[in-house]
């Protein structure tokens, strides 16, 4: 379809199988138009209610009697998210600290099994707090970071993203870091030809997750993903800053080594032993005391997403933005306004980009004369 | 006072100041007694009605708009902990990830700013999170380890403690890291005097405050302190896996620089710059996105404390540890029960120590039977 079609949408939401989630959200202000799930994903209504009981029981009541189910809750809600959202082995997953804290682990992990190996690639337009923290992390150790550039409105999504990495990447790649759907343009990347390249050279591969898990279906076993990260507080509507997710393949688990030794990565952790013993498998990339509440409340959020289906929200979103598209071609189009995503639907994650110079504007404008919230992003992009 | 006396306990809670705070607290059981606030404080009741609102009004409602004021969360909450509780300057403290993970950036933060320095000291009694953390950033970059041998049941705070520290500070000393309350002993460290011992050779001073802050006065500015870490769940009961904190003196903010190069700690974070530039002061020490729900726990937490004042606090708890040492002497030595605490009360923190060969029943047998919650910690010590 194309331009605003009030009759098509309402067929369309009479006849989406997904419409009884809506009442699974809070919707505090029914004037609002949110187009920031983005950024910052929905309260789900069940959240109160999980937070209610951790608090008021959990903590309240039983008090330091909790730990002895709290302390494996990073691995618990970790083999939650793995299978039906990550595609990923049981035990591979740990919800633990932040995305950038989770990455840092991660890549100086994997630069330090590879000391022959000191070239990190990534690429211009993945998130800032990734480039700065390979940035940091290669600073600290005297290695490189190679970065591709890639079209801004397609991003690693482009065929030509293959050839722009594939001549980054030689023996010397240690590590390549890439976001899996690209917070700028939505665009997704190829995560098996992407990481099949960087094996082929012999380099480990390291995804963020975070703009695509929960809403584009991610198989990190099918694509033999070394190591990834993600948020839960954007698609996984998880609440603001709650704790993030790393994934460590099985065979990696035990021959890395991440540089935070903390007490919840111990082996024995209780037993206050006089060194460090890393514990087996993907509890030696816990760092300190988790944050129980925050792991609750993605647990709480994630059985939202699962019952849904991440295939059937991804189809939905691929109508959404697909009918967003149209609107733009026919009312922006003509005031000058480009498409700053993927064409083909198949090729985009569950947001749309569009550029204008007086993109800005544009957005204060939405939020404050419409209530319809978007994201501006510098220079002249507004997310939706 | 010695022998169990309830008269006297009960003469004592009459005329007790901080009496009318038991109400500022949950008691969702009261036949337990709780003797666990060392390892996880109470639930306050204003804590419940901070959650709700920050959950349904600033995520459910006003969604992302929320971080207009979220964003300078990490920092605002760091300034109500800065004065009262640890005696630092404002725009010094910030609330940010876990006590491992500060710990970790202030440390490498501490050895990158000395190149021509490779050692980190800190006691054998150190917290062990603290010790394999420094054991974990000392292997990464070819440092040793020096560890001091302190009195078990004193720590740090036996006149000894200085002698067998100083020895092992010198001239390639980067840091010294020590905790200001042991975990183990409760045994309070002179602070004034031992990181003037560490700045006569030179070395900067890192000190963990977990076990101290809420429950003893702090002043990290009139001590001269370089650096210090804490954690939030203790004494200051901001709930399970609640932010850390973490204070960088403002003669060394800008001269230092952490690892972890995430997007809270950039200058003009929302600009999205091609190149990581830390933020000025306290905010470059920050990595990811703050647990904004966390933080919220840990203002509501501390504005208890603060209005009852540590002052008053300290006086209490050293009438109340004095009683327990008194009941200790008079029922348990008997038993061949031993004092693994300071006998002197100004020598000790908020919690006593009792060790004996059978402290692990002792303890298992004082949650089955009496409901008494005490922590019991490898090889034989129950913490009170």
């Amino acid at each position: 379809m194309s331009g605003a079609d009030p009759d098509r949408a309402a067929e369309l939401d009479a006849r989406d199988p997904l419409a009884r989630f809506r009442d699974r959200f809070v919707f505090a202000d029914p004037d609002v138009v949110y187009f920031d799930g983005n950024s910052l994903g929905r309260l789900p209504v069940s959240t109160a209610a999980r937070l209610a009981r951790v608090v008021s029981e959990e903590w309240g009541g039983d008090l330091i009697r909790s730990w002895r189910h709290w302390r494996n809750l990073p691995r618990r809600v970790g083999d939650v998210l793995a299978g039906p959202l990550l595609g990923a082995a049981p035990g591979s997953v740990a919800v633990s600290d932040s995305t950038s804290v989770n990455l840092y682990k991660l890549a100086v992990a994997a630069l330090d099994a590879q000391p022959d190996r000191a070239v990190i690639v990534t690429d211009e337009d993945n998130f800032v707090s990734d480039r700065f923290l390979l940035d940091g992390v290669a600073a600290a150790r005297g290695a490189e970071v190679r970065y591709a550039s890639t079209p801004p409105d397609e991003g690693l999504s482009s065929p030509a993203a293959d050839a722009a990495l594939g001549r980054l990447i030689d023996g010397d790649v240690a590590l390549v870091c890439l976001s899996h759907v690209s917070y700028l343009s939505g665009g997704i990347a190829d995560m098996v030809a992407l990481t099949a390249l960087a094996h082929d050279a012999g380099a480990m591969v390291l995804w963020d997750l975070s703009h695509s898990v929960g809403a584009v279906p991610v198989d990190l076993a099918g694509a033999g993903v070394d190591l990834a990260v993600g948020c839960t507080y954007k698609y996984l509507n998880a609440g603001p800053g709650a704790p993030a997710f790393l994934y460590v393949s099985h065979e990696l688990q035990d021959r890395l080594r991440q540089p935070i030794w903390g007490w919840f990565g111990q082996s024995g952790q209780f037993e206050m032993g006089p060194r460090y013993e890393p514990a087996r498998g993907v509890a030696s990339y816990l760092t300190g005391t988790p944050n129980v509440i925050g792991t609750m409340m993605v647990a709480a959020a994630v059985e939202v997403i699962e019952e849904a289906g991440v295939d059937a929200l991804w189809q939905k979103s691929r109508r959404l933005t697909e009918m967003l598209v149209g609107l733009i071609d026919t009312h922006l189009a003509p005031l000058g306004a480009v498409l700053a995503s993927p064409r083909r639907p198949e090729a985009r994650g569950a947001h749309v980009s569009v550029s204008h110079p007086q993109a800005w504007p544009w957005c204060r404008n939405l939020v404050t004369r419409r209530l319809v919230v978007g994201d501006f992003r510098p220079p002249d992009v507004i997310r939706l």
